[in-house]
This record gives C-alpha cells, sequence and structure tokens, in this order.
C-alpha cells in the first residue's frame, strides 16, 4: 500500500464517507472544508483530523462540479498532494476548468463514484457507500501512470470497483445511467402533488423506489444536470416520447403500443449488471 | 374470529401468498386454478389443499382482472362461499362484468392489495407480502355489511391495513401510485437499450431502484393497463410534458426550468406516506 495518507477536501456526504472507508483502512485522513462545522462534525464522526498543510499521499476533492478546477489549482498551488483525484458527477467541465486555470495535469485523475444518498452532509455519510458500488476514473493523455496507480488504490480501499473510461464517454454514460434517471424520478415525484390524501395511502414499494431519489438536493442536482445538459436532454426527450406514444396508445385502446414499451423495458431493464436478464457486460462479477 | 376457511381462487404470487399468509393464523386453505401445475406447485409450498368443491367462508378471486368477474359468476353458482373478494389491480371494469354477468353483488367485496413482486408465479410466493401494506376494498352500495366485515378481517389476517374507497377513486389512485410508475419504468429502462456496455457497468443503486419494477409481466401489465387507459394516459401525459420542458430547459441553458421540476420533484416525493417530509395523509402511521 502506498497511500498511507489522503486529504479529503470538503467533508459533505462523499466526502466524509470516502475518509471513514480510508480511516479503516488505517489511512491518516486530514479534513478541510469552507464550512468550518462540517469538518468539525466529520472530524467528531472519526473521519479524520483538521488538516494543517500536510502533504498528503492523494487529495479528493469533493467539493460540487463547478468548483472543482478552482479547488485543484489552489491545492496544487499549496502543493497539498502527490496525487489529486475529485468525485464530482460530471467530468468534461472539471477538466476543462483545470485545463484553463493551468492546472498540472499529470497528477489529476478525474473520478467519479457510482454512489449517493437521498440525503447530503457529513451526518449522512458511512464508511461502506461505495462498496461493491463503480468508481469512474477519466485519466487523459498527460495522466502520469502512477497517479492513475495511485487513484485506483484509493478506490480499492474504498471498497468500489475502478471503471476507466474516457472524460466524454463518462458523460454520456452517466447522462443515461444517473442523470436521466434522476429527473425521470422528479417527474413521477412531482405528479404526486396533484393527488388526494387517499391516493396517496395506496402507494407501494414500487412508487417508492421509483421516486427515491427525486429527494436528493435540488441544487447540487441543477448544477450536475447543467454540467450535463446535451446528453441528459437526448436520453430525457427519448423517454418523453415513449410515455406520449404510450399515453396515446392508451387513449386509442391499442394495447400493442403499450405491449411494446412494456417489453422494450423488461430488455432494457435486463441489461443492469446483476439483473436476472444480464450478459455480465465489461466484465462485471454480477450481483 | 369469523374466517376459518378460505377458497384463493388462481394460486399465482398474489394467490398463493395470501394463502400461505391465511395458512400461518390457522386458517383452512382450498386452492383451485386452471393451470394443475400451479395447485400442485402451492400446495407443496404448504399453501393448502387442493379445492374439491368445499364451501368456504370466504373467497379470494386473484385472477388477471379481465377474468374476474367471469370467475366470480362460476364460483357463486357452484356456492362456493360466504364471501367473494378479488385481488385485481383495477376495479371499476370486474364490477362492470360482475353486473353484466348478473353476480350477486351483496356477497362480492372488489379488493386490491397494493403489494406485489418483479417474479410471477406460486413459487415467488410469500407469506409476508402483505405485510404492513395498503389493501383497498371497494364495497358499493348493494355490498352487504356482513361481507365487508369478513374482508376486513381477511386483510387484517395477511398483515395489510385496510382502505375503503370508491372503485372509481381506486382506479384514479392507482393510475397515479402505481400505473404510471410502472410505464416511466418501463420507459426510463427502454432507454437502457441503446447505452453501451461501459455506460450500463457504471449503474448505480438509483437507477436499480427507478427501474426495478419495469422487469413485471409485460402480459398481465397490459392487461392491468388497458382497463385503467384513460387515467394512466393523463398521468403520463403531464409528465412526458414535464420531462420535455426538463430537456429544452437543459439545451437552451435555463436552469430555472430544471430546478422547478427538481423541486416538485422533491415536494411530490415528500407526500408519500413514511417519508420525511409527509404529513400521514389518511392517518396512515408512516414508517
Amino acid at each position: 500500500m502506498t497511500i498511507e495518507s489522503a486529504l479529503v477536501d470538503g467533508t459533505g456526504l462523499i466526502g466524509t464517507s470516502a475518509a471513514l472507508a480510508l480511516r479503516e483502512k488505517g489511512v491518516t485522513v486530514y479534513l478541510s472544508d469552507i464550512d468550518g462545522r462540517a469538518v468539525r462534525l466529520a472530524r467528531e464522526l472519526g473521519a479524520g483530523r483538521e488538516w494543517a498543510g500536510e502533504e498528503a499521499d492523494v487529495a479528493v476533492i469533493a467539493v460540487p462540479p463547478h468548483l472543482v478546477g478552482e479547488r485543484l489549482a489552489e491545492l496544487q498551488k499549496q502543493g497539498a498532494a502527490r496525487t489529486y483525484t475529485d468525485v464530482a458527477s460530471v467530468k468534461a467541465d472539471p477538466i476543462a476548468d483545470a485545463e484553463r486555470l493551468g492546472c498540472d495535469l499529470t497528477s489529476y485523475v478525474p473520478g467519479h463514484p457510482l454512489a449517493g444518498r437521498e440525503r447530503s452532509g457529513p451526518a449522512a455519510a458511512r464508511a461502506e457507500l461505495f462498496q461493491g458500488r463503480p468508481w469512474a476514473l477519466c485519466p487523459g493523455l498527460r495522466t502520469d501512470a502512477e497517479a492513475l496507480r495511485r487513484a485506483r488504490e484509493l478506490v480499492t480501499l474504498c471498497g468500489a470497483t475502478a471503471v476507466t473510461v474516457g472524460a466524454a464517454e463518462h458523460d454520456s454514460a452517466v447522462a443515461l445511467v444517473s442523470h436521466a434517471p434522476h429527473l425521470v424520478a422528479s417527474a413521477m415525484a412531482a405528479s404526486l402533488q396533484g393527488g388526494d390524501d387517499v391516493a396517496l395511502s395506496l402507494a407501494g414499494q414500487g412508487l417508492r423506489d421509483v421516486t427515491r431519489i427525486a429527494a436528493g438536493d435540488p441544487l447540487l442536482w441543477q448544477r450536475i444536470l447543467s454540467g450535463n445538459a446535451v446528453a441528459v436532454a437526448g436520453v430525457l426527450d427519448r423517454i418523453a416520447a415513449d410515455l406520449a406514444v404510450a399515453a396515446s396508445a392508451l387513449r386509442s385502446g391499442d394495447p400493442a403500443g403499450v405491449t411494446d414499451l412494456l417489453w422494450r423495458g423488461v430488455a432494457g431493464h435486463g441489461r443492469i449488471p446483476g439483473t436476472p436478464g444480464c450478459r455480465d457486460p465489461a466484465g462485471s462479477t454480477g450481483r
């Protein structure tokens, strides 16, 4: 193991969860955040000690996507770590910011753990948040091999599985598997505002599952979606069209129009790793 | 307790689960199904014994919605039970069928447990399937008080909570909280067919939850949706419009259009009983 110390910059849900996971593996963790209360709470939860300028093996920048470039530039100026990574849900924009701000791109490995909760902040953090989850790493042409090796080690220490993918490919992938699903859940949940209390009292587990992620922080999600706007819009347009066609088929008493969507849904669901219908894409072992 | 015996007609997922729950409470359960293998499997799972024409206190008709009226007429002709109920996800159509076929409506209490699984058939049945779930009962003007009392007792024996509601109100409620969510999950899942393997390997728990129910049996769901077509279409149209507006806002770089949907999603999600934002509609105790 070459990661003996880590700086977690941004002690929200993701940063504090990573800090807790690293602490469990015996890594020395330094914590920093512009919000002093968030650092104190993370420290009290056992996530590490307050950062006082020590150089760490790796710095995990766990701030909203639009602030990643700026924090990377600042931390590199301070010589905070040997390797830098971030956890933002979009990758092309933060990388462009880093280039524009003249960051050293050899020591920076853009990253994104596919894990989260509907609640945010350090109090919601869990050491096991990343257990068994995919964690995208998007090294560029200039990324140093040693930096990539260290980023992979970080992912392993957090219990996740590294998936190496180009930044543009990452952003188009998460538009499909994460960002569009969030807005789909939001739209389904928003329609519940029009329901009466008896209707809501009939809610079962299906509705709860479909809408669970709609409880996420709107301001954070607005930033994520804005950073991946065109790709997300493309997915949403297809889904909106499918739903409009289904509505029209139902109205005109044409069952085939609905049955087609139901069957395509079964097939698409079967492509998720770990579901019965899945052929194990990308070598996943399934669950 | 006045229910000492029950006939479960249709030993699929719902029927066999009810049979198992009733067996655990010491009720004598008779099983029947047009598919002899389904009855044998249910019997081997301990769900009861094969029906040989005995009169039961209550008959649970657990067949697809379009067959409920026909089975009710047949069972009443045979004098199968003192009280009859069904478990179909739509209520207006089966009730209309029952009237048309000249069924005795005094002994029939239309019902619908809000519970299910993505898998179907007796092998997927579980005694605890209904535990803590709502179970709609839709008595009509002619329903006998004693029949309603017995139907409520059945719901309680299965561990569910009875919600009494008119048939039309029920159908419009489940369009919102069950049927539209199914097609929304299907449309999201269907879009995954276009994703490459790397994209799918980045799937997290959020996507799994949003699409879980899309794995349900398309033929069963086509029947359910056809029986509640206009109400479901209305909900789908609103959701499709919300998604199209969000896509357009994302394309034109207008974050407010997306943020509005995200906030409405948070508010709508908070109306589901048991979520942190919920004011406990209809006296639910929440979970």
